[in-house]
Parts: structure tokens; C-alpha cells; sequence
């Protein structure tokens, strides 16, 4: 049953990626495509009946309960407009209204990168990874946990250029502590814009600061192709139940009218935010989500929406949020579902985990969620890399250990060849019952593409891995991102380009004291 | 989007379970059902007309190349009998024949345990967690790797005995390396059949251990229900490609003719044991299997069987064996299928892993790899805790990790609830948009189950969880077995039957001399 014998292929890519090695790992540069095209079917976990449940559920949540607008007048104005039944800051909508309006956004549109290689398609069967987002804290093994800086926050984009299952630079990758609150949205579109050419998320705090963020997209991609095409993303949270304020809803409003994209995610802790059973929990969530939709569209028909969610189960020993757990990864599942019939792209899960340290428990629950995200179509996956501690903390070696198992997911949702080469019909002219496949002509033809070699894994003997140090995975990690860094080089920015943005950032600093919260 | 906020819930579940601590850990006493009956839909990975090109590719290799059956002229008579084409060592099969000898077999089973409340289901919709089999070394934090003993044995049954996911003791949990190999395995079904009242396997490696291990559960349970209800099974490997030696047909023979259940597993390592194409090697499974169930049935037709399926990848690097791999996630969901397909009982995946120690890697690896175990619907799934550094290693914090995760496979596996409370419908009626649900009338009435409480997740605060040691997952798994174990009782055994099998061992024992190799 164990699977003592190791076989040893020689004079084939095996070998010539061996050349690559640099301190125990290695480096070979593989190019991912810019999005993934799923080749393998959806999974039906919830039947249609019970799908219909939960639209029902979530239709009567805007019918009857409805939901708020707070601090933003003109909201309430724009929703009184369109005809929803406005009374104080709720706003409740007649039949079949919000998602009349959902219908205007596209079910699949493209967000332009620098690099046009890089252009992800985002929706239908198009699948893409973006690292984590938020975490005021960083961690590696050298200096443990602290808070994030403007340094670090150029790492984690020069690490997320630099891993290739990556195909989103994210946005807030970790909260750079070390520059004034109201400036730092200058300084990480930058660094998204200067060290990167994958596409990337603006700022969503305050409006003027998604006003920044388009104008210094507007800079970099020229004011016709903004026009013209989604360049730029915020992504924002409902303030669930049932509740936005003015920065989800300024946020929208900034983004779409420019034509640029918004997410809106509600983040719904069971029993907090949201019912504590997980069908009713995703019904708020789904209603939520058309009613920001719906905002969208009436801001700018067409612009660019992608439906969130983002469940979390809790412990029952302590209240505290739980993550890769069931019910979670339950909501996944049913969620991509959902989006589905509803026709809008969607945002879910990520390698997320509740663990402090890249150990077993955050790979166990960070799979676990990673998997049903995969598999459920999510169309845009933040936090697939990276995640620490409920996503207060953006791990060094976490981005490089979840980037790795990006890559496996790549290879899942390419599906399994069952055409006569994979079917192996020819495979035993050379091989006979009890004989072996090393070297025979089927083995060679399908060899190096044959299996996805995932660079963290140590899957040598014992003796071999006892002999390089006996390293765990998150010590090779850390070798791994000191050794990307290194390597790393600037993609090419137009230096005009380059010179507008920071004279954009100066003036814009100019204008403002500092403010630290 | 990060999740800060921690809430609290008084006066719950959470505050009892908290008086249960030991050290650290919760070790309330949950019971868990004797079998996993699924209620979620299945997953059609691979559409039907590519499931019919692997059947064909199966049909074609048992009819044009057929299997080998070596040192077994008795083997080779009966196929003859039955009809086969038999030249030498090699059989095939007739269009047809082998799959109609298949059905006699049953395609669901229950394996009688010692404790009636934890007799298994196995087959349909039935699916059972069981440890990792056949390791020669151990290992734990306290003491590293080294070779198992049958302290180690019994222990790890102990464990087994006293996690509620495992359903079934399993067989070979580690190799009792200081008892002689010619002893051991009455020693270790003993062990099984004292220490614990879950279901198990009995020995395979020589014919007269089979018929030993069937003599005890003979013993323990009396010859008139080993008779008319499997009590034992055996769990042997084809060798492939397309190859069974004796220790497989006469462990088949020993079982099947005792109305035992036998597990026939092919051990595919991609490129050296079976094509290197997914769909290819499982073709190849398939038909070892096929050949495998179509014996058993002709030693006794309705013996129930277990078709089993191991497929590993392997590292383009050095050609290692590598686990959790997306090839072999796709041949879990893909052979789920198949099994269906043809009404067998599946054996397939496992917590895989080729990390050496309880780390990062073992934890994606295993949780990939028993995500589509599971999904897949594995009726019986062998190594799904314990399993370290490719199958040579038990590890003791691994199997209690992999454990704590099996339990949150149980809540998959049981679906999200989509009647009235499930969807929440009166989840409003005492919660506003803006405000939450703790305490909430819904909340209270689903609190208390609504989330999978994963023991071995630390999903405290960073400051709670630096208070108490600031311990890795693997460090908590530490204390936690051996809190279990320190803790265990032994299940009632009848006096007289453990001086009989004490009596029987004594005897078999002096009929041989030592043998170590």
C-alpha cells in the first residue's frame, strides 16, 4: 500500500528544470495564462428546487424588509427615481424590480491590464486569482508579525507579479502603516501601476479617494481607454444585514460612472451579520448583492458588477469567526450556483483560515475553501493567496504556499483528457501485464506535461529531504520569496506616464496634512 | 473585509464545552454515526460519453490484453472453468464476461462490528473513514521518525478507537516491527478486537494470515454470524499493470470463501505502473478491478467486494510518487463515476501526503485530496488520517489533525438545510437592516448546530492564542493524543472469548519459529 518506490526519469524536463535551482527550490519561470477558460462542469450541489427556495427567500427580503442606504441622500434620491418604495433612509423594491435592473450588467467583460497579455476575462467560464486584501498586519518567519509598511506593500506586488497562478495584482495587499491614512491610496495604486502589470483593485475608503484612484487609472491607461473599458476595480462590503453607507455606495457610484467595475461583498459572520443557518444567510447575502447591482445600474448601465459573498461560520467555544469550514465551504458551492442563474460574475471564498502561522490547520481550512471556490466558478477570487489570521495578517510564505496550490487548481479545472492519447489506447503496444511504463513511448510522449509540479511540495525520500536541511513547507517558502524578490525586475512603464502619476501623487499630497485614522 | 470582530455567545453550548479543556484543548466526547449517509447530489466531473470511452478502453484491455494471475495454478483453473481464455499465466476475458461475473457482488454491505451500534454501512450512499495502512515507521514530535512497535500498534488503535470521525479501526496502522513478521498479524487483530469495538481488517501478506485473521473474527464472533455476515475484511493491491500474485488471488480466495469482504486496491503510480495519462491509468484500474471482483464472485458469488482505486502522480523533478496532486483529485471524482456506474462498493483517496512531518504540505496535500474523496462518494476510505511522507510514516498529531477534519467532511457531506428554518423565513422578524442577530429568537433556536466545531483549529484571537503557548497545529495535536490517550477505556470484551483468542495465538505462535524478514 505505501508507495515506497521512486522511479527516476532521466534526460527528460526533470532534469533540465533541476539546472534552475537556487538555494533548495526552483525557479523555473512558467507562464500562466491571464485567466483561466474552465473545461470541467459545473457542480449541482443544491437542487433547482432549493435554489428557488433561496430566491424566494431573497426576494421577499427586498420586497418586504428591504434594505438601507445610510448617509447618502443622493442615493435615496437616484433609488426614489427608479421607482423603489423609498421611506427614510429603507428602501424596499416592487416585485421583480432590482433584478429588472441587474440586467443591464454584463455577464462577463474583460478588465484591461497594462500589459495586454494580461487582460483577464472575468465571468462566465473565466476564472481568476487575485492575493489577500485588508490585513493591517505581515508575517514571515525572520521578524514574525507586525504591521505593514509601504516596503512591504511593494514586496507582496512585486511577489504577486512575480508568481505565476497569480493573475490579479489584488488591491490593499496589506495596509502600508507607515504612510498617513489619507495619502497611502496614492502610494498603492502606484505600486500596483509601477511594479506590476497585471491588472489591479483601487481605492474605495473615501470617495475622493476612488476619485484618485480612477484619475491615476485615467493617467496610466489615457482617458479614451478608460472610457472605453474596465481598467480599474473597487471592491467593497455591504454593511450586512441588509445595510450600505456612503462608502459602499459613493464607491459604486465612483467606479461605474466612469465605467469602471465594482464588487460588492457582504461579509456575513453567521449569527452576526446574517442568520446563522447558511442558506438563509447566503438568501441576505444574494439580496444584498442585487441591490447594489441594481445601484450600479442605475449609476451606469453596463458597468461592470461582481456579485460577492463571503460567509464565515463561528466557534461555538469562543464566538469567534471560523474559516474552510463546512458551511462555508457549503455557501461556495450554493453561491456559484446562484450567480449563475442570476448571470453575474462572481466573488467568493479564497485561501482563507483563522490560523496565526502558515502551519497544518491554515492549509487544512485555506484547501478546503480553495477547492469550492475553484470548483463552485468563482470568477474572481480574492484572497487566494496569502490570508492569515481571519485576514488580519498577509503571510509572506502563505502567499508563496497558497500560490503554489493555485497552480494545482489550474490544472483541475483543465479537466482530464479522454481522447485516445489520454485514454491511452496505444499505451500497451510496448508494456506487457506485469512489466512497467518507464520509458515506454506513451510515457515519453505525454511526459513532461503529464503531471503539475508544485514547487513547494517536497516529495523527495526522507533521507534526501533530511539531507537539504529537513526544511517544513513554510521555511522553503521563506526561501522562496527572498529569492523572487531577488530575481525580480520591473515590467517597462512609459516614463511620461510614470513622471504624470508622481506629479499627480505630489499635488495631491500637497493639498492634504497627514492624518493617521 | 478583514474579519475583526469576534463575537460572544453566553450561556450556550460554547460555555459548557469549555469546562471540558485539558491543557489546551477541548476533548468534549462527541458521537459521531457509525457510517456517513450522503445527502448531497454527486459530482459529474467527467460527462457520460468520456466515462464510456474509459469503459471501452477497460473492456478492451481485459478482452485483447487480459491479466495475469502468477503462482496460482488453482487461480488459473477456475478462470478455465469459468470460461476464459487462459494461455500461461495471462487470462482474457470474453466480451462480457468478467462484468457478468461482477454482478453477483452487492453493491452495498454492512460489515458487522464487535459493538452492533457501530456495525458500517459500505456502498449507495454510505461512506466510512478509516486510518492509514501499512506505514513501517511512525512518527511524533517527541520522537521523530523511527520504526513502529506494537505499542505503537495499539495506541494507534486506542486513537482510533477514540476519535468519533474514524468509523472503522482499519488494518495495519503501523507495522509492529518488534514482533516477528511471521506473528504479527495476530497480534495486531488482537489489538483491533481488543482495544476497540469498531469495525477492521484483518491480515493479507501470506495465506495462512488470512486464514489466521479469519479464525479470529471467527472466535470473536462466532461461526454462525461469520458465516452469514462479513465481520472481517482483507485489503490487498494488484501489481500492476494488469498483474495479481498469489498474496492478492489467495487473499481473495481466503475471504471470499469465508463470506468475508475483500478490498482490491490497484497501486498506480502514473509512468511506471499504468499510463501516464489520468483517464489511461484508470482504465487500467478499472480493469484490475474488474478482473478482481469477477474472482471473488466465482470463489462466492454475493462475497462482498470493494473495488478499490490508487492513482498517485509523480514529481517532474525527480520522479518521485507525489499525493494531492490535481491529477489524482480529477481520478477521485472520476472514478466515483465509474464505480456507480457499475454498482460496486468504491475504495479510493485518502489524507495523501509526501511531506515528511504534519506541516503546510501534508495539510493541502491530504485536505485536496480528501475533498474529492469524499465528494466523490469513497464508500470506504482507507488512510484518511495519519498518513505522512508518501505512506512509509503514521504520524500520530497527523492522524489527530486529519481526524478533526473528517468531521467537518461529515457536515459536508450532510448538506445545507433549505426548509423554513434553514432559509430563515421568520429570521426578521426581531432583527432590523443595521442591526445583528446575536441572541436573535432564530439564532438561539440554531445555535447549538449550526457550525462544525473543528477541536484542533485555533481560531482565537492572536492574543488569546500567544497566552496559551502560542502553539502551531501540530503542537496542539501533540497534547490532544495524548490527552486521548490517557484518557481511554476499553470497550467490554466477553472474558471467554479473550481467553480464546488469547489461547489461539498462543498456539500459532509456537508453531513457528521467529521469522524477521
Amino acid at each position: 500500500m505505501s508507495a515506497q518506490s521512486s522511479t527516476r526519469m532521466r534526460g527528460t524536463r526533470g532534469a533540465r528544470r533541476q539546472r534552475h535551482r537556487h538555494g533548495g527550490v526552483v525557479t523555473a519561470q512558467r507562464q500562466a495564462p491571464a485567466y483561466i477558460t474552465r473545461k470541467i462542469p459545473w457542480y449541482a450541489f443544491v437542487k433547482d428546487d432549493a435554489l428557488e427556495a433561496i430566491e424566494q427567500q431573497t426576494d421577499k427580503l427586498l420586497h418586504e424588509v428591504g434594505v438601507e442606504f445610510r448617509d447618502d441622500p443622493a442615493a435615496l434620491e437616484r433609488w426614489r427615481e427608479a421607482g423603489a418604495d423609498v421611506k427614510g433612509v429603507r428602501v424596499r423594491f416592487p416585485d421583480g424590480m432590482a433584478r429588472a435592473l441587474c440586467k443591464t450588467a454584463p455577464s462577463e467583460f474583460i478588465q484591461v491590464a497594462r500589459n495586454e497579455a494580461r487582460s483577464t476575462r472575468i465571468g462566465g467560464k473565466h476564472q481568476i486569482f487575485a492575493p489577500v486584501y485588508g490585513a493591517p498586519f505581515v508575517r514571515c518567519l525572520d521578524e514574525g508579525r507586525r504591521y505593514g509598511t509601504i516596503e512591504d506593500f511593494r514586496n507582496l506586488v512585486k511577489l504577486t507579479y512575480s508568481l505565476p497562478w497569480l493573475h490579479h495584482s489584488g488591491g490593499t495587499t496589506c495596509e502600508p502603516c507607515d504612510v498617513p491614512v489619507n495619502k497611502r491610496h496614492l502610494d498603492m495604486v502606484y505600486a500596483h501601476i509601477r511594479y506590476s502589470d497585471k491588472p489591479f483593485l483601487g481605492s474605495i475608503t473615501i470617495q475622493e479617494r476612488c476619485e484618485d484612484s480612477v484619475e491615476m487609472a485615467r493617467i496610466a491607461f489615457g482617458a479614451e481607454t478608460l472610457e472605453n473599458h474596465c481598467v480599474i476595480m473597487g471592491n467593497v462590503n455591504a454593511n450586512s444585514p441588509l445595510m450600505f453607507d456612503k462608502v459602499a455606495s459613493q464607491a459604486i457610484e465612483t467606479y461605474c460612472r466612469a465605467n469602471q467595475g465594482i464588487i460588492v461583498a457582504p461579509f456575513i459572520l453567521g449569527g452576526a451579520m446574517g442568520p446563522v443557518t447558511t442558506a438563509a444567510a447566503l438568501a441576505q447575502a444574494l439580496a444584498e448583492g442585487i441591490a447594489a447591482c441594481a445601484y450600479s445600474q442605475i449609476i451606469r448601465p453596463g458597468a461592470p458588477f461582481i456579485l460577492g459573498n463571503f460567509l464565515s461560520s463561528m466557534s461555538l467555544r469562543s464566538g469567534a469567526p471560523t474559516f474552510g469550514m463546512p458551511e462555508a465551504v457549503m455557501s461556495n458551492y450554493a453561491v456559484g450556483q446562484l450567480a449563475r442563474r442570476l448571470g453575474l460574475p462572481l466573488r467568493c471564498g479564497g485561501s482563507l483560515t483563522a490560523s496565526k502561522v502558515p502551519d497544518a490547520q491554515a492549509a487544512f481550512e485555506s484547501a478546503d475553501s480553495m477547492h469550492s471556490t475553484a470548483l463552485a466558478g468563482a470568477n474572481y477570487v480574492l484572497h487566494s493567496a496569502g490570508w492569515l489570521e481571519a485576514g488580519l495578517v498577509t503571510g509572506y510564505e502563505k502567499l508563496i504556499l497558497d500560490a503554489d496550490r493555485l497552480g494545482a487548481l489550474h490544472t483541475l479545472l483543465g479537466g482530464m483528457a479522454t481522447d485516445e492519447n489520454g485514454l491511452g489506447v496505444n499505451a500497451y503496444e510496448d508494456v506487457e501485464p506485469g512489466g512497467h511504463f518507464l520509458g515506454s513511448d506513451h510515457t515519453m510522449a505525454n511526459y513532461e506535461n503529464a503531471y503539475y509540479e508544485a514547487d513547494m511540495s517536497d516529495s523527495e525520500s526522507f533521507e534526501q529531504w533530511q539531507d537539504q536541511g529537513g526544511l517544513d513547507a513554510a521555511q522553503r517558502a521563506n526561501r522562496r520569496w527572498k529569492q523572487l524578490l531577488q530575481d525580480y525586475e520591473a515590467p517597462a512603464l512609459d516614463e511620461s506616464i510614470d513622471e504624470a502619476l508622481l506629479a499627480f501623487i505630489a499635488k495631491r499630497k500637497e493639498s492634504m496634512p497627514d492624518a493617521w485614522y
